[in-house]
């Protein structure tokens, strides 16, 4: 494998035009977040589907989920549904049922920038970035190393770049340069200012949930009735498995709630750690344990929009690392889409993989992941570029790499490929050609040649003379070189000049008053 | 990225015993071909099925097809449902679709061990080897050579020792230092000595396809009758598209229908290339192609088993190279899968890539195309393992990273991963761990943790320390020790010393004859 070379740009004229235009790193899809045409895959029979079900409330009737969160407690209590022990909250499936029939079957979030607005719901199909993840790997450093700000503002500005990511998660790193009680300002800050996509609030204590909201609101130039019109942003809140919520996460989900923002809650159970070892068993537990959380926001503003996620994998039962991308975890984000759709509630996957490198697992795992997201109707896949080591490093390779397969993904969505009329059929092109000669110079072939087929921009077609001619270089260092190209020509998107100073006034008077305890 | 280095076994007694049983390379699955029990991804309507069907009826009632060969020629024009110009062989839909309901929906091929035959049709999903390349590829060589008999019988051994490969298709690396004359007959004792798993002739002349019809009914130690009575081997025949089929094909295909052998016929279809641009059209002319060499099989011995195949790609419109695994190559895969279902046939896709070797785009290119082959409802795959360069590279990293892909295509298809009895819904698991601790030690994990979850026997979960400190090995290596493991202790399966002489002496007579023609 050849160490990290400068990669040769597709030639001539249309690269020079590109980089005239301001984007000649690569020549990419356009903004287009796709509809999923496809029936999904549905493992689960109606009786699968009952059973799961059946387990799902019997879980919420008779063992009921821990609730660390005395206003959320009080909540469940004032609604009259639910039976309360100490911090163990139970319910009736009609309750249940009754309440989560309030939230919509679909949803849109919208930006800053009106046009990259996303709907959660029925046939749409959303991707964004890798989130959370503590360490940064790249191939130049070769290392594991912490993440930072500078690292982190790369991510968003990937993140930006590539119109096949139509969300921005949380922090595409976890940037430790910045003091923990500050850093929710300086990277909002950034992901404002480098990025108009829908963006993502971490629920991690009242001040910084607080502190985004506002920004969003800044950045958006909405009036606090404007913001709570419809939802700008959006947040998603991790169960404690086995069966709990935490104070923060629940304090942050009802905010939000309250103002009418988006809201994912994504349960992560590891079936034989964190859940049965049985899928249907986890799969029960994870929706018990979002269902709850999906009652809370219905009980505090009826109709909000809430999303079901999934984070159900396995572990390996020799070492209990958690595995992901496995046969197991696509079945179970398949069975997850069949209950979301049961319960009429859109629906959030994951791209995800456990390998530590940008190599043949990382895509076989993450590919699996995204695919089975795909399959089961999920409407916003998280993670879907730049994850390693089950989330614990980001890395620009695998971001470059994962953006290849979600363009791919686009492109496979798009009814032109399938389409059947009598010029796709062609019969007057096969006429012509005969027996002889090629389709190449035909009329047919030349009217369609430029859209008929996806174009990728990280796969290398040429054979392999041509390719060892041209240094050898394999997928990972190729997209290590597309993401420096991506970085060096990067333009932020517009922001009006007094919205900046706004932001960035709100941001220092913050700072000034300490910004969030980091007590929590 | 490392060099090649020593991958570090899994240790303990278990590798201990694996050894002292004779397997101890890698812990695989078990032979046991894939029930396929997920829906087909369908993109065409009833509408879009009708309308291809009646592109293809129109390409065989209008155009026509030229048949080269003057004994099929002869059985067209003897069926009374022909119009013959030349060699232009045109026919109604009526008749075809009267010829092709004679094909079995579904047949079964047995190879001398009887245990190892596999079904086409119905639900059943079989993978085959790499066929065909000229050249050769390891990452030890690091550069690209001609194929040799050595090579080819490195990756016969790969083909017999994973459970995962269920049939061995033609030569997995084309054997350049055996004489073409000879080179059938060098190779097929090597297959059927190196492994007891169906086997394919090539269509290359009368002696070719002869002489391996004779050595697979010496190795199964068959009467000719007994060989006649039910498919023990198959070929698999490739149009010269466009809308043609040459002689020596048709030969062999007419040679291995009279004596009731496995038939499988698949059009090269690039479409913007041999076939129309649009992926409907391209379909078309590759079900017209496929039709009428199913119709001649028909004529021939009405009732012989024939499965379709699809191997319709695009090109890159910039440079003109094929493109493999790409969205349109899926959907076409998926189209192809709901025309087979509708003339009720068996079907035939592939495992392909256009990468050079086995980095990322091998992964997502090989990986889209195997799934699709999976969503399709194709009940044979070829090239599932082994393939790089568009199918000129074998490569034997390559076939270990894409055995480890089927092997979870396999898990994927397993009921008990998606049960939802009371035992997988686990109710009273949940109760018993409740919102305290963890599910690795209660009883309902432990009565299931060894087979609960797939267990790669490629993929690294360590964490990122644990997989540096063990030599930060990327995967096309790992796959490289995998491959030499096996064969180092690979045993060659059990053979009769009989019919060992017989099938010797069957080669020394015929090498001696002169073996085939080398100028067809």
């Amino acid at each position: 494998m050849a160490e990290v070379k400068t990669r040769r740009k597709r030639g001539g004229g249309r690269a020079g035009n590109a980089e005239r235009r301001g984007s000649g790193a690569i020549e990419q899809m356009p903004w287009n977040p796709p509809i999923n045409t496809d029936r999904p895959t549905e493992p689960l029979t109606e009786e699968g589907i009952a059973a799961i079900h059946d387990g799902t409330m019997r879980i919420l009737e008779e063992i009921g989920i821990e609730i660390l969160n005395p206003e959320a407690l009080e909540v469940f209590r004032a609604s009259g549904g639910c039976t309360i022990n100490g911090e163990n909250v139970r319910m009736g499936r009609d309750f249940v049922m009754e309440q989560i029939a309030l939230a919509p079957e679909e949803f849109t979030i919208t930006p800053r920038n009106p046009a990259r607005a996303i709907t959660l719901g029925g046939k749409h199909l959303n991707f964004g970035n890798v989130s959370s993840p503590p360490s940064y790997w790249d191939m130049e450093l070769g290392r594991k190393v912490t993440g930072t700000r500078e690292m982190c503002a790369n991510f968003l500005k990937l993140s930006q770049y590539f119109n096949c990511i139509h969300f921005v998660g949380g922090y595409p790193v976890e940037p430790q340069d910045i003091h923990a009680s500050i850093r929710h300002l300086d990277v909002l800050y950034d992901k404002l200012t480098l990025t108009d996509k829908v963006a993502h609030a971490y629920c991690l204590g009242r001040e910084r949930v607080e502190d985004v909201m506002e920004m969003v609101r800044i950045a958006g130039g909405h009036s606090d009735e404007e913001f709570e019109a419809s939802p700008k942003m959006y947040s998603n809140i991790n169960s404690t498995s086995p069966l709990k919520h935490d104070y923060p996460m629940l304090d942050g989900w009802m905010r939000l709630a309250r103002r009418n923002q988006g809201l994912v809650v994504t349960p992560f159970t590891l079936a034989g750690a964190m859940a049965p070892v049985t899928m249907a068993g986890a799969v029960a537990q994870s929706l018990a344990e979002g269902l709850i959380a999906v009652v809370l926001a219905q009980l505090i503003r009826p109709g909000v929009g809430c999303a079901i996620g999934t984070f159900t994998s396995n572990v390996d039962m020799k070492s209990g690392a958690p595995a992901f991308g496995t046969p197991e975890y696509m079945r179970a984000t398949q069975m997850t889409g069949q209950m979301a759709r049961f319960y009429k509630l859109p629906m959030r996957a994951s791209g995800v993989c456990a390998a530590n490198v940008p190599d043949g697992q990382a895509v076989w795992e993450t590919s699996n992941s995204l695919w089975s997201g795909v399959q089961s109707g999920a409407h916003m896949i998280y993670h879907a570029a730049g994850w390693l080591e089950g989330g614990l490093i980001a890395s620009p390779e695998k971001f470059v790499m994962d953006c290849e397969i979600l363009q791919q993904i686009q492109r496979y969505m798009d009814p032109m490929i399938t389409a059947t009329g009598p010029d796709e059929i062609a019969t007057e092109a096969v006429r012509e050609v005969g027996d002889q000669g090629h389709f190449f110079g035909i009329q047919h072939t030349q009217d369609r040649y430029t859209t008929a087929f996806y174009q990728p921009f990280l796969s290398d077609w040429r054979n392999f003379e041509a390719w060892e001619a041209a240094g050898s270089v394999w997928t990972a260092q190729r997209a290590h070189q597309v993401y420096k190209d991506i970085l060096a020509e990067f333009e932020a998107p517009p922001m009006d000049e007094a919205v900046r100073e706004e932001l960035e006034a709100f941001v220092a008077r913050r700072k000034a008053e300490g910004g969030a305890p980091t007590d929590f």
